[in-house]
């Protein structure tokens, strides 16, 4: 018997979409608003999707505490109340879109799964940017 | 790196599930309240999802304002304030159901968006008549 | 003490905006996309608050499941699945706007709520025609 | 033509994580103030997710109200406004987490589809604990 | 200038509408489902209000995070993942409706107020026991 | 017969909470992480409610397309996709809160609401700057 277990968090944080190779003319051309220099933000919402077996004596394929938890220290703590582009280690460097950070937020939990759950996988990353533009990533 | 972006877009349709081809009566047993024959209707909630490999350059799988552009454009203006049964072209002679609707509104954006993004395929139509009755469709 | 206690339902209906002393023309004018001859629609939520003290045997200002009764059979009833402008008698000859509507429906509730609470009295009625657009009235 | 259809339903419900096997202080240990021996309790959110071909008759691959008449029949009644872990006949002796209960209300439910649907089959169940912690099921 | 500052919090618990000076079958009668004795449950969201000046030096009437800790330390922490009729030493003795309890937490939320905000003082708590059912205490 | 009318209308924007005559150290002991130097950011929602008796012509206190027409051309223009602190004409020199954010906007809709509407005033603004951190203000 295989569940999907999710679980969502939330951030609020400051970004611009800016390529930094280009002009500042080609990026408003390009993003529009969304590059604005001096930053816009959002209320970011996460879900953390694990797909596995539950463990017989606990009914859970994941404990979903251990889950939050993990997600809060691993993942919010760096994000929450920051500017994606110049506070957060993990996107030095990259485009601060929502398609880059949810891959980003794949390498740092997807690995740290086993070490709370050892019947479940992470299954799923889904980011919502405002509650009508978000985005899915399977992990490949 | 594959990547499912969504954006949802709303429309406000009245509409009535009736075929024409059965009496009053026979519409009313099998439809209910919806077949009543001067209309109801609903704040429907659409959620166009595309999948493919993010714009290097750009970050996007497909840029969501282009995508959102090309929905009210395409779906919404044709839908938005209209009587699905009397006023929209692609459902004359159809089941104002939701999901032909889904379908038919597949036909119209699936051809069009390689024009918005390289890399981008539809994925999936999802359709919220209310807040508890939804149909998703996924191109076949 | 004295406690506001309310009870959301809702209901889909069709209806356009339409003054029929003007000409068609005039219509589209003052009302946009709203007046679109062949109707449009929605689904409203209605939030009923009720005023008062508790009654010192139950607890309850008003008993919900009996003021959710008696709104479905007294308001509900009439609305869902209709056309507010052809098939709802209490809105026979008058404009279909929400403003209407609402004051329209505290006539039907406001005597009906001393039959089910000793207590209470009506005291706003709070009227969603989307998420984003709504009225409140407070029976004067 | 496959399209997957979804009807959202709600109840009510207390529980507690336990496992009767443990002592108190392991449960406590393990499921924190989920084990809580005076329980505690939960709005649920049920979602059964349909697919199939829309019969070419209505347009419908299942009828709402039936499919809604019947989760409320044979789910819901036996659910909203009981002890999870005392008053539910299909629980009894089981953990009642979330994952436990939506394999066992696939049971009740799968087999009862064709009665309402010719060409439609049970996909999935989404159960929802909470906004923010929810599990999924496919029946495998 | 006065500026309305609100916080929003949620608990999770199990209760049931019962007076106990009433046989089991007037509860029944009174109270229906939900006086079920083996209990039931809810996802409660409460809203906490503080009206007042902004501080000219903060611009805050209160400090949100003050509030929160307020919120949850005093009244989260004793009702979330409880019994309301059993485990919540301020709810003995009385009806575990949500008339009742949000009038006790004012009791408790009032005068703890002035520590955390020099201009503000508590206007009203909004305690939602589902989505459609919730009550609005201001004190009086 | 006097109605309130509500429209809700949203901004994605970046800001801090700095009070630039302290040292950073005071700035982040008082305001906490909501001072991080390089912003952060939220997905506000504004409401804004017009109160007054509805036209007899149009049923309507304020053509809901007209305020929100104006709401976005005075307000949301000049707040969307920008920093509170830097960007905003009406906000320099402010405290980057909610509460002032709130005031000011009262001061430009105010006066512009007899244009749109000849029975209503503008009654109170409601803004969110999370679903569960809110404001709201009559304008005294």
């Amino acid at each position: 018997m295989t569940i999907h277990v999710s679980r969502k968090e939330h951030f609020n944080a400051a970004h611009k979409l800016y390529n930094p190779t280009w002009s500042k003319e080609k990026n408003i051309q390009v993003f529009g608003p969304c590059a604005n220099e001096n930053w816009h933000g959002h209320n970011f919402d996460l879900i953390v999707t694990i797909k596995g077996q539950p463990d017989p004596e606990t009914g859970f394929v994941v404990d979903l505490k251990k889950l939050s938890t993990l997600i809060r220290s691993e993942v919010i703590e760096k994000l929450d109340h920051k500017n994606l582009n110049m506070d957060v280690d993990f996107m030095r460097g990259k485009l601060a879109s929502c398609e880059t950070l949810v891959a980003e937020i794949w390498k740092i939990l997807q690995p740290a799964i086993p070490a709370i759950s050892k019947f479940g996988k992470l299954y799923s990353l889904k980011l919502y940017e405002t509650p009508r533009n978000y985005v899915e990533y399977f992990g490949e």
